[in-house]
């Protein structure tokens, strides 16, 4: 069955834009591109739901129900619980529906994907606020990361994994002339799906960092089980709600995709991944965990974990809007976002500038004052910074006061005054010599921003790029004025498999990563495995199977 | 710098059929496609090579020339010898090498790498004897084997592979409209070569096996280091004097592919793959060695290990060109392919044909006699089975006549006129039990046939699917009159990622897999971990990473 007009429309123009690579948004991330009482609709939904159990899930006999979801902003609980299933039944479920599942046309998978990301498009808003009170996000930020960006990353796994598995043709004769005869037989080639697909969360981008693992595994046949971080559940239980009902639309079981809610005190990821029919996951979170989901045995594993961004700094035309390009970027969502600059290397020898060298004490009180500035801009710091997820993380803001480093910016108190009771931490910015790589090698999640005096560039490249090779790295931002440098940055970040952004200002940060354009992490360092979305990614989800008959 | 037409036509070609998965061949399989004299050549280059180092590498002061290989068909020593090098001395050279490769285009790397496929077509018959008289096959399947097959799979594997490292744009310039302004950002998009490949080699299908890794690895840019099977090293050793002859022409380090030759008695296969610049490790052979590449930390691999291939037999229209189509395939250089059929599965309730169902023990006996016939014609037999690479798997043949099972087929005595040394040893046809799955479980490499009595044809899928998801299989041949049956034993074998070829007979056999056709081996159960050449086999060699630079 052919895709119908609308859904083949969708699904080709994100085919073309994978490969343009050129701008492209199949949904707008401007709220008010939506309808004009959407943030009013979304809020009451919100609000509704608070307080009660989460019934949208078309799961049938939970054991029970579970939810401590806190609101960072409000510093209180959601009280919202969801279903839980013993990991037996969600297995069994899961394999039943593959069964099903794994027969349907690709045409008809993705008809129903898409349906569910229109279906998703209309929840927006309520996902916003759902992401913003587990994840501590401004509510722009929620938005756009869990609603327009997500769905696009969705649709970007589910249309390149579309393309992958129509590739090769279903059927051909294939005739092989031997003089006067020949010989013919018929072929058939097979995308098969793997297995049960696991889907890991994690707390501060529970759909975005979800969505194209999701997908991915969907579209190439296998079913899905979504294991969502205890502390922000809501926002993917909308989308797993949603996806449920375009399976149920199209009259197929509802268990190919599956939401498995655990608690802390009692976490079922581990049963799950370690499962014999669990051969795909795909993971966000922590290196530790990670790297114990890359070594299980027989699963083929997406993984995205810890790593050390860097910003070298060389030379640059004006500092102003480089300091204030890179304090907005390291202070956005107080640093919780896995593209955040940490590590700032800076030469001791100075920078040179349209004006002339500026010093290296000079450049650091440039930075340091931009961020300062930041954090004491009444209209700016709230929505910038949003609120911190995880109490832990503010202890590790409180703890590294204690290392031996100086401090050059103290946290600070920002008041939001739309939310008194918001857990805020403003960054904090220590200066280091490069002789101490123990203090800033490893990702210090959070508001931590670490200042590093090299003997020059040459050292400020040598460090970032040991860092990124043994710890890993998403992102690294390069300020010079110099096409050699550059070339040489670039150069050596490619050993270590990491992209590099140059001089970017203005409204372009290097925490972003585009949909249809930017791969996101490259899968070539210790910061993961996987890429959003290359070919890779959704090849690695099934096997391609020929068989052959004989046409006599 | 665009592929200059000749070169681009063969890629371009390459890859349309390689989506269009019709019949395609670059290289004639026939030796009379060939010059008049080739042959005559090819056997004068061979004898003119015995007892004489091997000097046409261009890769510089060896530490020693060792060299062990030994005709199966003349049962004496070639007496050619080998530079050796230190494993240090490899892994440098190939870093240093590499530094060069991964900065030329993909176009023209595949000039170079086409450019070196046309060199080898000049040796093909060389090779031929080379081949032949290192793994035992016939003089034509060594010529089609190591020869225009060989060559096939290598440009299959470099045109998927030109086709992903070009995939993406190099540059684009992204533009986000932002209401009366826009962002602007220029990208770059580079296929990074993820580090030297180490390609291990195989004593029966010493450049079949061995090239499609080799152009894939040294297409994404990565230099190669190609370690053959002591006893068969001459054929892949002109294939990498050819590669090396293509890069001297355009004046790239020879370096970027080299031979590293060792010794039964002092291998050093282990020390190279476990050198933490070896990042990629293409491996043919038994599955002990194969699970430990697999294993190995750090390594993206690609394997193909032991499998047991299953023959079903449910329904047939005639059953004598079934047994004869049969008898061949099993029969076909003793059993050496990695695709030939092991375990035959008859259900005792005989089969159905068009005449009538025939019983179990006719069934059997239609098959034994054709084993017996085949070994025992003087014209077919020398041919088809060609000799025995390797002493141990006489050994293993004679062994195999003291376990519990009766031996339906005596291996027998076959002369081959023109070599009256050589190592011959036709199929022994055994019958067990279906509950004797110890003894046919694993592969009994050789020509080792085994019959197994089932319930019915229920039980025979049941267990060659099992024996496919446990062991592995690279082939599955099935015979069966129903289209109901045949759909069952689809989707089962598909449970186990194998392929089923049904109803073959004439001239079409089990063993063989089409280049641009086939997916060899498909990656999906113990058999091997890859697949000849689907898109993964070649997009898990790089990495990609986009770089963004503020337009400003």
């Amino acid at each position: 069955m052919a895709l119908s007009p609308a859904f083949s429309e969708i699904i080709d123009n994100a085919i073309k834009a994978i490969h343009a690579r050129t701008f492209f948004a199949q949904y707008p991330e401007h709220p008010k591109a939506y309808a004009e009482d959407a943030t009013a609709r979304g809020q009451g939904a919100f609000e509704k739901q608070r307080g009660h159990k989460f019934e949208e899930l078309l799961q049938s006999n939970p054991v029970s129900w579970v939810g401590e979801e806190v609101s960072p902003y409000l510093s209180e609980p959601l009280n919202i619980t969801y279903p839980t299933f013993e990991v037996d039944t969600l297995i069994v479920r899961a394999g039943r529906a593959m069964e099903q599942w794994r027969k349907v046309t690709p045409e008809d998978r993705a008809e129903v994907l898409v349906d569910a990301l229109e279906r998703v498009k209309n929840r927006f808003f309520e996902i916003a606020f759902a992401t913003q009170h587990t994840t501590g996000q401004s509510f722009m930020m929620s938005f756009q990361a869990s609603g327009p960006h997500a769905n696009d990353r969705a649709l970007e796994a589910l249309a390149i994994g579309y393309q992958e598995v129509t590739r090769f043709p279903a059927h051909i004769t294939w005739e092989k002339p031997m003089g006067k005869t020949s010989l013919k037989i018929e072929k058939s080639y097979k995308a098969v799906p793997k297995g049960i697909g696991l889907v890991i969360g994690c707390s501060t981008f529970p759909t975005w960092n979800s969505v194209p693992g999701l997908f991915a595994t969907l579209i190439t046949g296998n079913s899905a089980i979504v294991k969502p971080h205890p502390k922000s559940i809501y926002p993917i239980a909308v989308v797993v709600a949603e996806i449920q009902n375009a399976l149920k639309e199209k009259g197929y079981d509802t268990n190919i995709c599956q939401l498995a809610v655990d608690s802390s005190d009692s976490l079922i990821t581990k049963k799950l991944a370690e499962h014999e029919l669990v051969k795909l996951i795909d993971y966000t979170g922590g290196s530790a965990f990670g790297n114990y989901i890359e070594a299980l045995p027989g699963k083929t594993s997406f993984t995205e974990k810890a790593g050390v961004n860097s910003v070298i700094i060389d030379s640059v035309v004006d500092l102003k809007p480089v300091v204030q390009n890179l304090s907005f970027a390291a202070s956005l969502y107080s640093g919780q976002m896995c593209t955040a600059p940490q590590n700032f290397f800076i030469p001791a020898t100075g920078i040179k500038t349209a004006e002339g060298t500026v010093s290296y004490e000079d450049t650091v009180k440039a930075l340091t004052d931009a961020f300062s500035g930041l954090a004491a801009h009444p209209q700016m710091a709230p929505g910038t910074l949003g609120a911190i997820q995880n109490e832990l993380t503010v202890k590790r803001v409180n703890s590294v006061k204690d290392i031996e480093a100086t401090v050059l910016v103290q946290p600070t108190t920002v008041a939001n005054p739309e939310f008194p009771n918001a857990r805020i931490c403003s960054p904090i910015v220590l200066e280091v010599e490069s002789k101490d790589f123990g203090i800033y090698e490893n990702e210090l999640f959070g508001p931590i921003v670490i200042i590093i005096k090299t003997k020059n560039t040459a050292e400020s490249i040598h460090l970032a790029k040991e860092m990124a090779a043994k710890h890993g790295a998403i992102t690294c931002a390069a300020y010079t004025t110099s096409d050699e440098v550059a070339a040489q940055i670039e150069e050596e970040m490619e050993t270590a498999f990491t992209p590099v952004s140059f001089n970017f200002t203005g409204g372009i940060f290097v925490n972003q990563h585009a949909t249809f354009s930017d791969f996101h992490v490259t899968g070539g360092n210790p910061a993961g495995n996987a890429s959003f979305a290359n070919p890779e990614y959704v090849n690695k989800r099934f096997v391609w199977v020929g068989h052959r008959k004989n046409v006599g």
